[in-house]
């Protein structure tokens, strides 16, 4: 098959790569039907990461099963189904718990390369769901968001505490931060402040449901949101960045009492102790544990009450991956969807 | 009147100082009954925090009330009071939603020095909570613990997240933390393991509840609550230490999706944010509102559910506080009780 590969930052390549097999009893191989481009991808493709050997690349996707192993009884092939960029056995006690990306039996799909024909998904009765149905093409790209930028987006909203009535600031105007705002909405918050200077991501993020639009960063940003807030901070505050400047402006948005639910990967974060003591907030957050939304989510999409796919602002074959990396890199497009 | 002043590390006197007047008409003045030195009075003690003019110390407090401002209507003089080391109004939306040392109109209360005859509180009515009687001697020291260090491990034990069936661990064995093992046995936990290497220590440690006992500090310590716990961590951790190793090993000895509630004030933290991210745990904490749980906790102890005095092994006239600070400094008192 062909799939995606990082040699280099910046060289992203479509080549021959070997065909996945059914490597346990639990695995299941899938025919990628969609997969796309995340911004912590970019962290690699940018060198913030570093590439020291060829990778193959791509943590999204969505497909029809094309074979399972012996163990596996709750998909089978031909089914179109959705899955979280960690494997998961959602049996564990952590799992039951809801934070299926820190199962005792994790495996990181992402090492896989999704961004490809096929994909060898493991621990595929725990990790897999099906939707009701083969869908509509017009369904994929929302469906898709599932496995990852949405569930994520969802997460942050779930860990700050979104509940109705509160009002919510998110932090980040990517594909995740937006899609935590539908997630604010949905969950039925009464504000949903963006903080964002993008005109078409502003434009976006009030179809998501934003309120209102803060183009200030950092402390003058974290300023705004005490104007806006009667001066005591927003209840909840959805950190989507992963940076220093990110962190503090979420923290600082935050009333106290209030609660932050970050998201964004952390990359070179460290925070002070006696300020966030004195700060009240609770923090909250890591890699979204996808699994325990993607019922729900499949739902909202499958019932056409959210509209996620929205985000894919760029559509490419899958053979042009490299452009869609470059179009997110330079800021052209919010989020490539893949096609094979 | 006279009250203890330290004039630079090392040296607490108790000598004159200016009888409290009613500042406010929302000011009560109230003659001390029992007061005592904080954990947190030998960072000043100690020189961690700066000295540089003598303070008046003492921030926890019961007492009568002596006289009140014109504004104030629920508490009149004769009655025994008890009041948190932050006064608030009690009205704000912040103290509404529980954080009351977050007060819009906060004052802090150990400004005035409540280790001393006579005390000002301003914000009476927000602030005090008077008892159903004037208490039994024997109730009292119970009582003064309700001011801070009882609140304050309650709080820790609320914002960790304690519930019935849940395994919770305790870094501190100071009297914070033995009381934050009181409040987890009144939540309902199951498992209560308390770090502790001292053995007079470990043996309250048991009258309030731990049913386990660990030695080892830091990643060995974080270590042995993952034996404990199948190797997942504890649900809960309380933190009644404020350093960095401590908050580490408080945020290790957690399980994925679990909760650190952080109450020893920070000194030097700093967090890693990756770490934090891929922890998936909770965090919440900070200066404790007290006032939030006065009511129910002057409750327990005017009912005799609980003797959170116990905590005090040494009991001294208020005029040789000094040796109050010195036996706490040096280790050979955990709390220390001072009496006018």
């Amino acid at each position: 098959m062909r799939g995606a590969v990082i040699h280099v930052p910046g060289d992203v390549r479509f080549e021959d790569r070997a065909d996945p097999k059914l490597e346990q009893p639990t695995d299941a191989i899938i025919r990628i039907s969609a997969t796309c481009v995340c911004g912590s991808d970019l962290w690699d493709y940018r060198g913030i990461n570093p590439v020291t050997q060829p990778i193959p690349m791509g943590h999204e996707y969505v497909g029809i099963v094309e074979e399972t192993g012996s163990d596996v009884t709750t998909v089978k092939p031909g089914q179109f189904v959705i899955g979280s960029f960690f494997a998961s056995d959602n049996t564990c006690e952590v799992c039951r718990a809801g934070y299926q990306t820190s199962c005792v039996h994790r495996e990181y799909v992402g090492a896989n390369g999704a961004q490809a024909q096929y994909l060898r998904v493991p621990l595929a009765d725990g990790t897999l769901v099906a939707t009701p149905d083969v869908p509509d093409a017009k369904l994929v790209p929302s469906l898709l968001t599932a496995s990852d930028v949405l569930g994520t987006g969802w997460f942050g909203a779930v860990a700050a505490d979104v509940q109705p009535g509160k009002t919510v600031a998110v932090v980040g105007d990517g594909a995740v931060g937006l899609l935590a705002m539908l997630a604010a909405q949905q969950l039925g918050a009464d504000q949903i402040i963006a903080f964002s200077r993008h005109e078409p991501r502003q434009k976006l993020a009030r179809q998501f449901g934003a309120t209102d639009i803060v183009t200030e960063r950092g402390d003058d940003g974290a300023a705004r949101i005490k104007d806006l807030t009667n001066g005591l901070g927003a209840h909840c505050v959805i950190e989507a960045v992963g940076t220093q400047q990110s962190m503090m402006q979420a923290i600082r948005s935050t009333r106290p009492g209030g609660h932050v639910g970050y998201v964004g990967v952390s990359h070179d974060v460290s925070l002070p102790g006696q300020e966030l003591f004195y700060s009240h907030a609770h923090l909250h957050g890591g890699p979204a544990p996808v699994r325990r939304f993607l019922p729900d989510l499949i739902n909202r999409v499958w019932t056409q009450q959210i509209d996620p796919g929205k985000v894919f602002d760029l559509t490419l074959p899958l053979d042009q991956v490299a452009e869609g990396y470059k179009a997110m890199d330079e800021r052209r497009a919010i989020k490539t969807l893949l096609e094979p």
